[in-house]
């Protein structure tokens, strides 16, 4: 299954590197990562997404802990948290087909950000049930590039 | 300067580690970093942002290409390209200042996700210039966390 693993690291070369290894040699892979500065611009912010088993993703975070660069580990997968993802969506689309896509993406509240000859690009932001329902939609008109930005995830404000 | 490269890899244990390793050898540091599958979901697409120089990128970009796993790179930094990143931020507000920080999401069209007690979450997805005065304008809150998906690029339909 997968597990949702929010890391906070120091912003320095090599710390990704030795992040994303330490998952690899244990021969899992990783769904989905993302990496970026947090409030504090010393301090990134890593949510990965690992497809492993219980056992594992404990011996991952042990040994994530292990680590000097890294600060804290949050496990997200059984947690109330807000959870989202940004794809964008290059789609085929002739002045025929357009506004089929148009209204396929108003459904969605996603937006149109770029339009060609013959393709559209779609904005679409969500949990990851609702992009997978938009894009098995769009798939009708034929996909010519995904782009994901990965989820990231944060703990909700009531438990604060 | 920042550079964007899109990197085509197969979609397997390690080889993202090696990506990464390669240019944290090279004593670069990765300003964000996003991956996720494509439309094939054999094939992984890496975005990643690296301050680096020139010469170095072209370093770089040739040993990433020897890479086995890697099938294609392509430097997004000069061209014209929609980009685009997430980014979840979790305000301090109380009931009093609620309706301050609804109406500043507004005007950056960004969305309120969760609310507690004393904390609004707010969702907004744009360029890096939007995000950086939506992000001004927060501070004055109080911004308790932040998470970014890093960027994401696509070439525009026009160059199709």
């Amino acid at each position: 299954m997968d597990y949702t693993l929010s890391v906070l690291v120091q912003n320095r070369p090599g710390v990704l590197s030795r992040v994303t290894g330490l998952i690899a040699r244990r021969g899992f892979n990783i769904a989905s990562l993302s990496v970026g500065p947090t409030e504090d611009p010393t301090i990134s912010r890593i949510t990965v997404v690992v497809d492993s088993d219980p056992d594992s993703i404990e011996k991952i975070t042990k040994q994530l802990h292990k680590l000097i660069d890294v600060y804290k580990i949050t496990d997200l997968t059984d947690e109330e948290v807000i959870e989202r993802e940004l794809v964008l969506y290059k789609v085929n689309a002739n002045s025929e087909r357009r506004h089929e896509v148009i209204e396929a993406a108003g459904v969605f509240r996603a937006k149109i950000v770029d339009m060609g000859k013959n393709t559209m690009t779609i904005e679409a932001t969500g949990t990851m049930d609702k992009l997978k329902a938009l894009e098995d939609l769009l798939r009708g008109y034929g996909i010519k590039e995904i782009v994901r930005t990965g989820k990231v995830s944060l703990g909700r404000g009531s438990r604060d």
